[in-house]
């Protein structure tokens, strides 16, 4: 007899913030979640069913705890592909796909497949080392990309003159044309085994002039029609080519053409998305759920125009983490807060969001800025 | 120093549904959550920071799990307050404070309090047995409640006329006036230490015709602004005249001549407040925390006309629960099913509930409808 999406057990590799919000999604499910993490103290850890302790890049480690789930998942590209290929082999489902996890993870192989499937992306050129990057000095100026361990502002450098070339890293990598683009866009993206895809309305994404993480986000992105229908079209094109079953995150840039150009894509829950649990009709952690249990896709419109802040560790400041500025946040109106459960701050360390509803876009942004200036995570 | 938020546990007597969707809440804020239920399978178990089995009328053992939470709180009324009130003697914030838990926990005490305090509510007689009830035949037609443990439809009884008066309970309770309402409100009134007291726009209820269980509910209710207005300040006034930190839903009737009556009131959330997750600006679970947790209290306006379809177990089906309709529910904008995490279904237990939006009421009335014939939980 077939199972009732109650009777399966979802196992996620990775628990952080991105599963903890799945968790609170699922539990309108009655979905029982296990995780496997290397933290003992893992974002995830107390509100899941089953919890287990280890390594997601050890082969034994990841096979051990799939075989205990009817589906597995990821809320991290790092994980080990060959244990999740054998995992499918012996009949279990994993979604994203492994040999799709394996391409992601992989930036050489991501802007290869892009290029191979005429899916529009700065042009590059691989490099296996340090020497083959410094050959390039009429590529200049470019973003130098590690392949592969790359995360949240990793393993990326921008190499303007040749005098940077000598800061290049010394792994397999590539070299990309750096784009000036007019701004950043994200379009999440769902697929479910049945064969239905579904796209988020984009959203502009505005950077931590240093961290070279997220900052702010609003949605929707203020772009005009024609660009924004690409940008759909874009998207659920990538998804479309990689057969990918789940959430995908498409950032994508817009160049002072008009012109869009993929940028990097993320096969799971993404911080671009994070509004959705406030902002639209599905929040994408439901999405998620619903693309690898093979449940129907959920709507995805805005209900209301959003921004995203992320709280992220005060510079300065490492410990046990205290949130200041809660109450004051918390009187306005559509304010929203996220914290992670981590303990422990550290500088710039993701430690929750805040998600601000407003009508207008102007006030909106306002407001954005001043709940980033009230709320701070310190020691 | 003053604890942050984040550094308070709170402990909730009950792990029932009302818990589960108070810890969906809490996980956003990083609050500790501990349980205490009976029930070894309750539905808070696997998602709490702590369970404790055992029972909730039981003086040490409700003693024994608050002496480990900063705060204690509570899902359920019917619960041992001389050990909440020890506490309180010990300085743990227990809020609802137990004296009133008391007050509302006895229906002849509730309506006695309504009388004293100038609260409209219908007429009413107490009576200590049978006997006694036999003798008003005079005030029939009319409600025979038991004054303790009545609840979700128990303990309660219409007697018509003179030929009823033999079915009557045999314990303390009250008649009340029979009321020939144009239709049953409510509305969900929140109080934190700071004083602040804040209301959420009222709400219609739809009875089951025979199980004395709320079928529907519509969000706005459809009354006038007078009434409205006047729904609002008496429900103000009666968690102002108790002193209730918390929140308090208050049941009331609307008479065919416009006046208000208040029915009965719950010291926690409420099912009349199920549909302000997705509804509403905050919903009832976030405000019970931060009202029991004394956060400013969150703005309560309605984001969306909204209904909410009880998810009783099916008449006739007994055993594990499987849940009937999803997909097609699913496939729905705007339809929220939540689940509560009960493996046994029964003839109308609460297995779950299921939020409808929809800016229009027409619509949202007859999609209600039709949710609730496509969705069934059977064994």
């Amino acid at each position: 007899m077939q199972k009732n999406y109650q009777q399966k057990t979802l196992g996620i590799l990775g628990g952080g913030q991105l599963g903890r919000m799945v968790i609170q999604s699922a539990i309108s499910y009655n979905i029982d979640i296990h995780i496997l993490d290397p933290d003992p103290e893992a974002p995830c850890k107390s509100i899941c069913q089953k919890f287990t302790r280890g390594s997601l890049t050890d082969f034994e480690t990841v096979y051990a705890f799939g075989k205990d789930c009817d589906i597995i998942t990821i809320e991290i590209e790092n994980v080990n592909t060959e244990a999740l290929e054998k995992l499918v082999e012996e009949g279990k489902e994993v979604f994203p796909q492994p040999q799709l996890i394996r391409l992601i993870q992989d930036k050489r192989l991501q802007k290869t497949f892009y290029k191979e499937k005429g899916i529009p992306t700065a042009d590059f050129i691989l490099t296996e080392n340090k020497e083959e990057v410094k050959h390039q000095a009429a590529f200049l100026p470019a973003v130098n990309k590690l392949g592969k361990e790359g995360y949240d502002g990793r393993g990326v450098q921008i190499l303007k003159t040749k005098d940077d070339l000598d800061k290049a890293f010394d792994k397999p990598g590539l070299l990309e044309k750096l784009i000036d683009f007019d701004r950043e866009i994200a379009v999440i993206v769902a697929k479910n085994p049945k064969g239905e895809i579904i796209s988020y309305p984009s959203v502009e994404c505005a950077f931590h002039p240093t961290a070279n993480l997220v900052e702010f986000l609003f949605a929707p992105a203020e772009i005009p029609e024609a660009i924004e229908t690409k940008a759909q079209e874009i998207a659920k094109k990538v998804i479309q080519e990689l057969g990918l079953i789940g959430i995908l995150a498409v950032e994508m840039f817009v160049t002072k053409s008009g012109e869009i150009l993929v940028n990097e894509i993320a096969p799971r829950p993404h911080n671009s998305g994070h509004h959705s649990i406030e902002a639209n009709f599905t929040s994408q952690f439901e999405q998620h759920l619903r693309a690898v249990m093979n449940m129907p896709l959920g709507d995805t419109s805005l209900r209301s125009p959003a921004a995203m802040v992320n709280l992220l560790g005060e510079d300065g400041f490492q410990g046990e983490a205290f949130v200041e500025g809660m109450d004051e946040a918390m009187k306005e109106k559509g304010v929203y807060i996220h914290l992670y459960g981590k303990k422990i701050t550290k500088p710039f360390r993701k430690m929750g969001h805040v998600t601000i509803l407003d009508e207008n876009m102007d006030s909106l942004k306002s407001r954005a800025v001043k709940i980033k200036n009230i709320i701070k995570v310190k020691a």
